[in-house]
């Protein structure tokens, strides 16, 4: 027995006077949507808990069965890890920018004037020869994945997360000189390399040539570093072990990829997968078809809702749900011809009106084999509430799902 | 105010084809139960969690309000009171079995030719002589309970339940010698006295006279006992004491009537309630009318949804449904009538395409004074689930039946 799960980023939604007081996913006409509606159970799931705006990584990690109040290492190796960093248990990741600062470390430009991809890969090969002296035995790595953005790594005994950030994620203030964020050896000892790393990334940065060329032409210069979100590889037995499953994930967006490698999918790279409303939804869905051949469980992860949800564009969230359903109309279809188990859903309620998550729960369908159909025939978030599923919590959804495939072993006799 | 909790074992079940897409429920002409949905508040319960397939002894426990992730104890010391050993605190009881095993302890049959009661309870008593040398104040005590089943309870100082089965729970494989599940001295010293209490017994029962008779005759010996399923008494406040009512059980299998035992219930036992389809359910329901004279609560457990759903027969089940819902009906009516509180439930979903425990919720009625009608007709898995109950925990359950009888204390002021 095989199953998908499909999680439309920020799908979830709340009515509004645009779309004449309904929500995107009422006001879209997405017959695949509903078709899987009737075929299926509904219901809403609290990602985190009721009322709580999830992050992207916590809900994910919350939709895959992990309690992110217990095990979330925070987000910088999930980003690592999603642009194809290899990271061991120990190491301590930071998303950074290449920013522009004065010399008094006053933030100018928080992406150095989104400086293009092959000049910052340039600037990043010449920190490659960095060497962290004040702190024993540790070693910094630092990774450029595209424009403006990289990730860094402090590799080494005795490191930790809980440092602060040197990024003050607004212009016109100080960065921040990194700060233990608890009273440990392993923090001081963290922020100590840290700093030592941004302060010397800042020395080889302001006098490089491509700066100076940059400077010349009245670009602001790539002149510093900016880490922040330092994490950690979860402590998690990986998904795969926990429910004895072979398990794939298929996403464009690096976040996703990220949480997906780090809690043990295996990730099917799909050309085209942007992660954006320009994806390769098609390539997607048909590496998802594919994967279900050789997969017990296969996750596939759509951004789009996401975005257009961020740019407050209901009319445009209707049409991407639209074109979505659509797209998934083939994988639908065979997961119900070969009687395998499909999952819809979203990670967190991204509303049109606000333009960021918000803890509202979003809409649950489950279909395939003996589940209990339960005569809904649309899938929104208001048809959803009154589903056979009823209310669940997203760490629940994965259990859910194991059971239909028999994998959740019976507690007691 | 009185209170009767109705336990259908294996109750919940998934819409099949058998029956045209309709669970055995749905299909069920159950009037009484339907009246009982028309008359009360439904809803579906999570015995244990969402997905979780519950064992029998954890799901009740959970039903009776105790947490089994806290307090599940092993199966072994439910079933010795089942069949009504005393236990003390400390004892670690087990399931045994009568098996016939080779030279080399390979098991041959794991019921010794399903022995007859009157020469396993012969047997038995030739094992009430074995003393435990190895370990110090340790003392064994065989049960005999029916056919080739029984009870083994280590009783002293200093012993634990995590010991691994002696059974291999399969034939044509070597019995286990007993290990330490985790590293006590308490765990060694019951694996120590375990091991000697099996070979001693084996040395007893492959020289004696019945089982030289039972060779000569062709049948297998019951030349050696397989202990399983190590388990002690809860340690939990009585059911009794935590809510201040007098609770008695009926039940025909010997499990629940353990379970009951050990949380602080009186057990009524009721002739010819054998825990099968061919229970004598009149009397049980009989003894319940009686008991709501005397006890503030009473459990009734009724087993054979789950059997026949064991044995994969959706028709036989519909028919079982059926037959219980004719056989509640004087219960019913008198719980109405005097304006007691009645609530029916599973302890699990064991669909019959499934033949076995699976993790679905199950549904739920409770009737009585001032219970909040929600307009459901029809006691099934997809009418509870837009119960006004919603969806809950088997945990809530007892609190929640306790609010109406006005056993719950304040919490604050």
């Amino acid at each position: 027995m095989r199953a998908v799960l499909i999680v439309c980023d920020g799908l979830g939604d709340r009515p509004t006077r645009a779309l004449n007081g309904l929500t995107p996913l009422q006001a879209a006409r997405a017959e695949t949507l509903s078709r899987l509606a009737e075929h299926g159970e509904c219901g809403i799931i609290d990602v985190i808990a009721p009322g709580q705006p999830p992050g992207s990584d916590t809900a994910h990690l919350a939709l895959f069965g992990y309690d992110p109040f217990r095990v979330y290492p925070g987000r910088g190796a999930f980003e690592a890890l999603g642009v194809g960093i290899e990271l061991s248990a120990g190491d301590v990741a930071f998303r950074c920018n290449f920013a522009t600062v004065n010399d008094d470390w006053v933030i100018v430009d928080r992406r150095a004037g989104r400086i293009n991809s092959e000049e910052a890969r340039a600037l990043a090969e010449a920190l490659n020869d960095i060497r962290i002296d004040k702190v024993d035995g540790v070693q910094a790595i630092f990774y450029h994945s595209s424009e403006h953005r990289g990730a860094l790594v402090l590799r080494g005994e005795g490191l930790s997360r809980m440092v602060s950030d040197v990024d003050a994620h607004k212009a016109g203030v100080k960065a921040h000189m990194p700060r233990p964020l608890e009273d440990t050896i392993e923090a001081r000892r963290t922020a100590v390399a840290l700093q030592e790393f941004v302060e010397k990334a800042h020395k080889i940065l302001k006098d490089h040539p491509i700066n100076r060329q940059r400077v010349e032409k009245g670009l602001p210069p790539a002149n510093a570093l900016l880490p922040r979100g330092a994490g950690t590889l979860p402590r998690i037995e990986p998904i795969t072990k926990l429910w004895g499953i072979r398990a794939a994930a298929i996403a464009g967006g690096g976040l996703y990829k990220g949480v997906a490698k780090a809690v043990g999918f295996d990730l099917i790279n799909v050309p085209g997968a942007t992660g954006t409303v320009n994806t390769n939804l098609g390539g997607k869905v048909e590496a998802a078809i594919k994967a279900l051949g050789e997969y017990d469980f296969v996750f596939l992860h759509i951004k789009a809702t996401d975005s257009v949800s961020h740019d407050k564009n209901p009319h445009r969230k209707v049409e991407v749900i639209e074109w979505i359903s659509r797209e998934l109309t083939p994988l639908v279809k065979t997961v119900l011809d070969k009687g395998y188990y499909i999952a819809l859903t979203g990670d967190h309620t991204t509303p049109c009106e606000v333009g960021d998550h918000t803890g509202d729960p979003v809409p649950l369908v489950i279909a395939g084999p003996g589940v209990r159909r339960d005569g809904i025939g649309k899938f929104d978030e208001i048809s959803c509430a009154k589903g056979g599923i009823g209310r669940i919590r997203g760490i629940d959804l994965m259990r859910i799902l194991m059971n239909y495939l028999g994998k959740v072993p019976l507690f007691g006799e």
